[in-house]
C-alpha cells in the first residue's frame, strides 16, 4: 500500500455488488458518515461503503479486496476517539452494523455469543431479563466488535476488567478471507498463542472481528452511587488513590474537574456543585454497599471530601452515570463550533497525583479551554482540549502540546493510551513508549497476517 | 531445523564459554538433569547446558545460536507437566536459575519486578513482610519465567486470575538476540498489539523471558480453609458448580476424588476421610470469611456435602494446601516405579459435571490406576493415570486413551489444556481444538519472530 488514496473503479464496484447482493453505496452522505468518527481527526471519505450481513460475506469481500489491493476499514458505531474508522487511504469502509444478532445467551455459563455489530446497550437491554449484564462501558453506545478491536474499557473496569478480560473467544476474518476461531468458551485456556488477546486492541489492522463470545456477570442485588466534592483537584485525585489502596471493592470511581461538572450540569440538566468531584459506585448486598460507602466516606474525609451524597434512587443513579458518559459531548456543547481533542494517559497508581498535577499545570498556561476527568482508580485519566475545527493551526498547536505532555507521562512509567488505542495520532508515541524493537515485532506480526497491508492502513503504524 | 538432533562441536562450545564466562556444562549429570521435567515424556539430553546471569548474556547466547542454527530450550525449575523443557532436538538448554534477583518491590503500586529465575515461593517469602503476595500458585515451586512462558494458573485463579492476568510487563529476548520490552506497569494499557499476552503461554517458542513485572494483592486479613465430603464424585462436582453460580467470592475450590485423598493422607501424614472431597478457601475480614463459609455450607448440604470442617489454625490451613499441591507426587509415591500422565481438560461451567462423569466412566473401564482432581470452580480438572515407565507400551496406551477422551471434551466446547500448555504431547489436539487455520496464524507469528526455528522446537507445533 503505497498509493496516497485508492478509489474503486466501476468494475470493482460491480464485483463487490455481486458479492454482497447490491449492498454497496457511493452515496455522498453515506460516504461522509463513514469518513469520520468522534475524534477531531480530519475526515477522509471511503471510496465505497460495503454493508455485510455475515461472516461469509466478510470473508468474500476481504478475499476480493486482498487480491485487488483495496484498503478495508471496518466500521461499527463510529465512536472512536482516535480516528480508527477514518479511511485515510480511501478504499472500502466495511460496515458491520447489520450484523446485530445476539446469537446465544447462556446464563449458566455467564456467557453470550453476539455478532460484531451488536451495541453494548442493546445487549444489556436483552440480558437484563436474565439478571446478568455485560460490564464494559466506554460511555458511547459502541458496537461490541469495535470495542474488542480497540480494546475498550470504561468506568467499571476497576471492578470487572476491560475488553481484554471479558472477550473469551472470537470469530475473525483474515485479510485473505480465511475465517479463524480464537479462544474457547472456558474460564481457563492455555492452548497455543493467545490469538484472542492479540486481536483485542489490534484496531482492525490484523483481522475483521465478526463474532464474539463475551463473559457476563450477575446483576448485583444493590448498586449504590454517591458523589463527593473536594476543594482542589489534587485532593480529589489523592483521595481516589487512597480508596484504591484501602482495598474496598469499588465498582466505579470517576474524577471530574469543576469545569466538567459545569458542562454536564448544562448538558444533562443537573445541579451539582461546580467543584472537583468523585463519582463512586458500589455493588453488592444492600448491607455491603452501605458498609463500603461508610469506609470510603471515612477515607475521603481525610482529603477534605465533603457532601458525600448518595444518589436517591435507581433513576438518580442512572442519570448520574448518563451525565458522566455524556461528558465528551457536554464539553463540545459548551463550546459551539469546537471539537474536543482527548488525551488518554495512564500511570502506575503511585504516580497519579503527580501526573494529573503536571497536566493541570501545563494546561493552565495555554489558551485552549480544557477539562480533566477520568477513571482515576485505574490510574487512567483524560484531558480534553477544545479546538476550533475551522482553524487547522489550533489542532496542530494542541497536538504538539499533547505530544510533549505525553512524553513526560511515558518518562514517569505511564502510557500514551490506557483505553482509546493508538489510531492515527499516537504512532510516534507508541515507538517512544515501547521502543522501536517491540514495534518491529508488531510490524512482523502484521506482515505475517496481512501481507498486502489492506487492513486499516495508517493506524498503529505509519504506512 | 530439520536435523534429528543438533550436537555442538568443540568450536561452538568454546565460543559459548567465552560469551558466558565459562558457565557451559557438558557434565553427564547436568545434561541428565536438563533432559526431563515432571512429565512422563521420554527424556532427551541437551548437547550443553548454558548458565546465564543477565538479559545481556541471554541476548548474546541467542544471537550466536541463531547464527549457528542451534536449538535453544529455556530451563527454569523443570516442573513442566508437558515436556516443555525437554530438548527434543538437542542443542542448548538455557538455564536461567541464576537470574534469581528480585529487582524492585513497589507496595504502593501492588507491583514487583523480578528476574525470570525467581521462584514463586522465594518471592512470596520476601513479599510477606510488606503485607502483599503474588497470587498464582501452580503447586510446584516453579520459576516466574517458566510460569509466564507456560501461562500457568492454579488453585487461586478463580479469585485472582492466572499468569495471563497477573503479568503486566516483560523483558524478553528474541531469537536473533534483540531485547524487547512489552507492556507497561499501568493498570490499563491499549498501546499496540498485546505482546505481553502473546508471550505469556508461548512456551519458550517465541522469545526467552528474562524479567517480569507482576501484579500483587494485599494479604487478606483472614484466610479460612474448609473441607467437605461427598458420597459421590458427581455430588462433589455439582456442588462446586452451584457454589460458583451463587456468586460467593471463593478464593479456592478444589475437588479431590477418594483415591487422591488416600494418596495425600499417606504422603503428607493426614487423616482425611477417603471420600470425594472439596477443599475451600475464603479471603476477607474474619466476619466475611465466616459468612461466606456459612452460605457455602448451606449450598453444599443440598448436594449431600457432610462434615464441613474448618482448618483449625494457620498451620492446619497451610498443611492442607501443601498436601493438595503434593498430590502429583503423592500419586507417584503410591505407585513406585510409575509416573503420572496428567490430563488438563477445561469445559464451560455448565458442562463440568457431564465432563467429569464421562472421564470417570471411561477411566473406570481401563486397567491403569487413576485419580481425578482439579480446579473445579474454573471448570478445569485433571485426571492422572499411572504408567510403568519401563514399559513404553503402557505410555502409548494411556496417551491413546487420553487423546480420545480429550477429543470428546473438545466436542463439548472444552479445551485440551486449561493451564499446562500444549508442549510436546498435544500438538494434534491443538489443531483439533482451534482448527488448522488458527494454527497457521500461530505458525506465521512464530516464523516472523523466530525465522530459523531455534526456540524450543517441537513444542506447540510439530517441526
Amino acid at each position: 500500500m503505497t498509493a496516497d488514496r485508492i478509489d474503486l473503479d466501476a468494475h470493482q464496484l460491480a464485483d463487490l455488488r455481486v458479492i454482497v447482493d447490491g449492498r454497496v453505496s457511493t452515496n455522498e452522505s453515506v460516504l461522509d458518515q463513514h469518513g469520520h468518527d468522534e475524534s477531531a481527526f480530519p475526515p477522509s471519505r471511503p471510496s465505497a461503503v460495503v454493508m455485510v450481513n455475515s461472516t461469509e460475506e466478510v470473508s468474500r469481500v476481504l478475499a476480493y479486496c486482498n487480491t485487488e489491493q483495496i484498503p478495508v476499514v471496518p466500521f461499527g458505531a463510529g465512536t472512536s476517539l482516535e480516528g480508527h474508522v477514518v479511511p485515510i487511504f480511501g478504499g472500502v469502509s466495511l460496515d458491520l452494523t447489520n450484523m446485530n444478532r445476539i446469537l446465544e445467551i447462556r446464563p449458566d455459563d455467564l456467557l453470550v455469543r453476539v455478532q460484531a455489530g451488536v451495541t453494548r446497550m442493546a445487549l444489556n437491554e436483552k440480558l437484563s431479563t436474565y439478571g446478568i449484564f455485560f460490564s464494559v462501558d466506554p460511555g458511547a453506545d459502541a458496537t461490541l466488535g469495535g470495542m474488542a478491536a480497540t480494546g475498550a474499557a470504561g468506568t467499571t473496569t476497576v471492578r470487572y476488567g476491560s475488553m481484554r478480560e471479558n472477550v473469551m473467544a472470537l470469530t475473525a476474518v483474515l485479510a485473505d478471507g480465511t475465517v479463524i476461531r480464537t479462544g474457547r468458551e472456558t474460564r481457563k485456556l492455555s492452548a497455543g498463542y493467545d490469538l484472542t488477546r492479540l486481536l483485542v486492541g489490534s484496531e482492525g489492522t490484523l483481522a475483521v472481528i465478526t463474532e464474539l463470545s463475551l463473559r457476563l456477570f450477575g446483576i448485583p442485588e444493590k448498586m449504590g452511587a454517591a458523589v463527593v466534592r473536594f476543594p482542589t483537584l489534587h485532593d480529589g485525585v489523592a483521595a481516589a488513590s487512597a480508596v484504591v489502596r484501602s482495598g474496598v471493592p469499588i465498582a466505579r470511581c470517576e474524577f471530574l474537574d469543576a469545569l466538567s461538572i459545569r458542562n454536564i450540569n448544562a448538558h444533562d440538566h443537573l445541579s451539582l456543585s461546580e467543584s472537583p468531584t468523585l463519582f463512586f459506585e458500589f455493588h453488592g448486598s444492600p448491607e455491603s454497599v452501605m458498609e463500603d460507602g461508610r469506609v470510603v466516606q471515612e477515607i475521603l474525609s481525610e482529603f477534605h471530601g465533603t457532601e458525600f451524597e448518595w444518589a436517591n434512587d435507581e433513576g438518580a443513579r442512572r442519570k448520574l452515570w448518563q451525565a458522566r458518559h455524556n461528558s465528551h459531548f457536554a464539553a463540545a456543547a459548551a463550546h459551539p463550533g469546537k471539537k474536543g481533542v482527548s488525551t488518554d494517559m495512564a500511570v502506575p497508581p503511585s504516580k497519579l497525583a503527580a501526573a494529573v498535577a503536571m497536566v493541570d499545570a501545563t494546561l493552565s498556561k495555554q489558551p485552549f479551554p480544557y477539562t480533566i476527568l477520568g477513571h482515576v482508580a485505574d490510574g487512567n485519566f483524560h484531558s480534553q482540549l477544545m479546538a476550533d475545527i475551522s482553524k487547522p493551526e489550533e489542532l496542530v498547536a494542541i497536538r504538539k502540546l499533547v505530544h510533549e505532555m505525553t512524553l513526560k507521562i511515558i518518562e514517569m512509567g505511564g502510557t500514551c493510551t490506557g483505553e482509546h488505542g493508538i489510531g492515527a495520532g499516537k504512532i510516534d508515541l507508541l515507538v517512544a513508549e515501547t521502543g522501536g524493537e517491540a514495534v518491529q515485532v508488531m510490524r512482523g506480526i502484521k506482515a505475517s497476517m496481512d501481507p498486502n497491508g489492506i487492513l486499516n492502513p495508517g493506524k498503529i503504524f505509519r504506512n
